[in-house]
């Protein structure tokens, strides 16, 4: 299988940082931050410095090691520097609600925690060991991913995606933007429609940025235009990322995910999820219990900080929807496609 | 049946020149601007200083009596006034190649000057007067739709609509929100979600502005959103305007508004288009005849004149899309709500 090169590494823990690409300043400015507090990474995470699933597990895993080092300073007992540092480590998990990526790898870094018979210091070490090795499996997880994603990619493919489900929301390749990448390195006629996805426009900002970067065809579109280019032949594939995903296969992904796979279902488009089995959460038994964030209402009244709209104008922003399982083509992961029944199919995933 | 008051009135002839609302000004500002040449009024068209397809046809009728005061001046024979006019109204008629309004206004003024017996100063009295009946009618024609249409609102409904088909699209009342208005004048528990409409965001710049000054409730939400909120069951029915109705009812509206359609397809939400007869083309069989205008790709990589996308990415910006009659609950016009078989209804409306 031909593999694919990406420019871009999203985020790396460097001896005693967290090194993360500073997604606020896109699209004018490609700069990386380094985040050196458990305070500055829970606060990074919030206010979508970094953003996508897999990557902010591990940015959650790095904040984790930064709160250990700042509570090492303070030459704690060693039972209440566990305590403390379990408490910091369940503080950054709730950065933010929907996506279980960040959820699944703080409680990574809690089992070190907890099953370390270790000295602090050592603890420690233990911890950078375990973010470096979350980091490098993402990679691995995203590039297996693409593999299994570009064996359903048409020859000569226009794929459309929402939201940024690349390199810039993973460690460093991606997972709906992994399939694009793997798929391109095969047949390099494959193109991808991109929706600018507002009201935070991460499709504009952030998916044409790295293509672009990568040299992969990239045209942007609005939010609304998806089912007039399905109509017209356009568009051969969806795929997209995903926040979470329940045992039965429903999806939760950036808000809109959901309007764009009833237009795909519309016209007969095979629409796909793309995520690492971390994003399932088989203890949810449906969509239905996912959490969706609200978000602050200025991210669609203003753009730029300017007002769009009417002053004082009364605004709805849920972050997220959910995609039903009965509109999901099928499952990219790294353990293979997965296919409805999505019960039976994730059940077995899990146990290869 | 309650009729309600709007404060609005978006283009009025006034002696010897249009007024109109300034509609790129929005949301900050609510200026009018005065057109006194033919060709600032084809500029301001364009420009979408004017916009919504009942308020270009009243600019259109409005351009030609401007070109005719303007040729006036150069004391023509009568004969070549007659042809340079025809020639300059043809030219009007041509600034927007979608809403059939405009060619049928401008039509309409090309009638009386075809006709027209008088001397040219005569001719002229009678474009104004026929400018000013076209101003009126629309009115009388959207509180017309606006009574029919509210009779198919559910009690305290909300009612979703797609950029603006309001007063700032027409004379002064409005096809989708004339029917908004006319059914909150009988139950003020009625009320509107907007979508933000990009690339121009006429539904957050103008539907939000609108409402907000006729103290209707107003709530703004993204593109993406309207399948989250339909699948909530938070939204009764969708209404929108339409530029050009083909002969079988396939309706062409701001792009978006097919996407919308099939979301309420999907979760079985009627989809009604408000629409003067005006707007319907019986010369044309089917929504694939309906000319798509492609606008400029700033509209989509910028906003308030900053980038919001990676810099040379390639874009797609129709202006339209073609929502096809299968998905239409119903066509509200003066006449009544036209039903499927819409080829036979939008004849028989035709008659009456």
């Amino acid at each position: 299988m031909a593999e694919f090169t990406s420019k871009i590494r999203t985020i790396e823990w460097i001896d005693t940082y967290s090194r993360m690409v500073d997604q606020t300043k896109f699209p004018e400015h490609f700069e990386y931050i380094d985040i050196t507090t458990g305070q500055d990474m829970y606060n990074a995470i919030k206010t979508m410095i970094v953003r996508g699933a897999p990557a902010i597990g591990i940015a959650g895993a790095h904040g984790v090691i930064l709160y250990a080092q700042e509570l090492e300073k303070q030459n704690l007992p060693h039972n209440d520097f566990i305590k403390q540092l379990l408490e910091k480590a369940d503080y950054m998990a709730s950065a933010r609600p929907t996506a279980v990526n960040l959820m699944w790898a703080v409680e990574k870094q809690k089992e070190i925690i907890r099953n370390s018979t270790s000295d602090i210091k050592t603890l420690i070490e233990e911890l950078k060991a375990n973010g470096k090795k979350l980091e490098l499996e993402d990679i691995e997880i995203n590039k297996k991913i693409g593999d299994y994603g570009a064996s359903v990619v048409p020859k000569g493919a226009t794929i459309l995606t929402h939201c940024n489900a690349g390199a810039l929301a993973t460690v460093g390749y991606g997972t709906a933007l992994g399939v694009v990448r793997s798929a391109f390195a095969k047949d390099p006629s494959v193109q991808v429609f991109a929706d600018e996805t507002r009201p935070r426009q991460q499709g504009a900002r952030i998916t044409t940025l790295e293509l672009t970067m990568d040299g992969i065809p990239v045209t942007l579109i609005t939010d609304g235009m998806c089912s007039y280019f399905m109509k017209k032949g356009m568009i051969d594939m969806v795929c997209v990322g995903a926040d979470r995903i329940a045992a039965n296969g429903d999806a939760a992904n950036k808000i809109g995910t959901y309007t764009v796979a009833i237009a795909a279902k519309y016209h007969n488009i095979p629409f796909y999820v793309a995520a690492p089995l971390s994003t399932i959460d088989t203890t949810i038994k449906s969509g239905d219990d996912i959490v969706i964030e609200e978000r602050s209402h200025d991210e669609v009244t203003h753009i730029n900080g300017k007002p769009v709209c009417a002053e004082g104008v009364k605004v709805l922003n849920p972050g997220f929807d959910v995609t039903p399982h009965e509109l999901i083509t099928g499952i990219i992961t790294e353990k293979g496609i997965l296919k409805p029944d999505y019960n039976k199919s994730i059940m077995e995933a899990f146990k290869l």
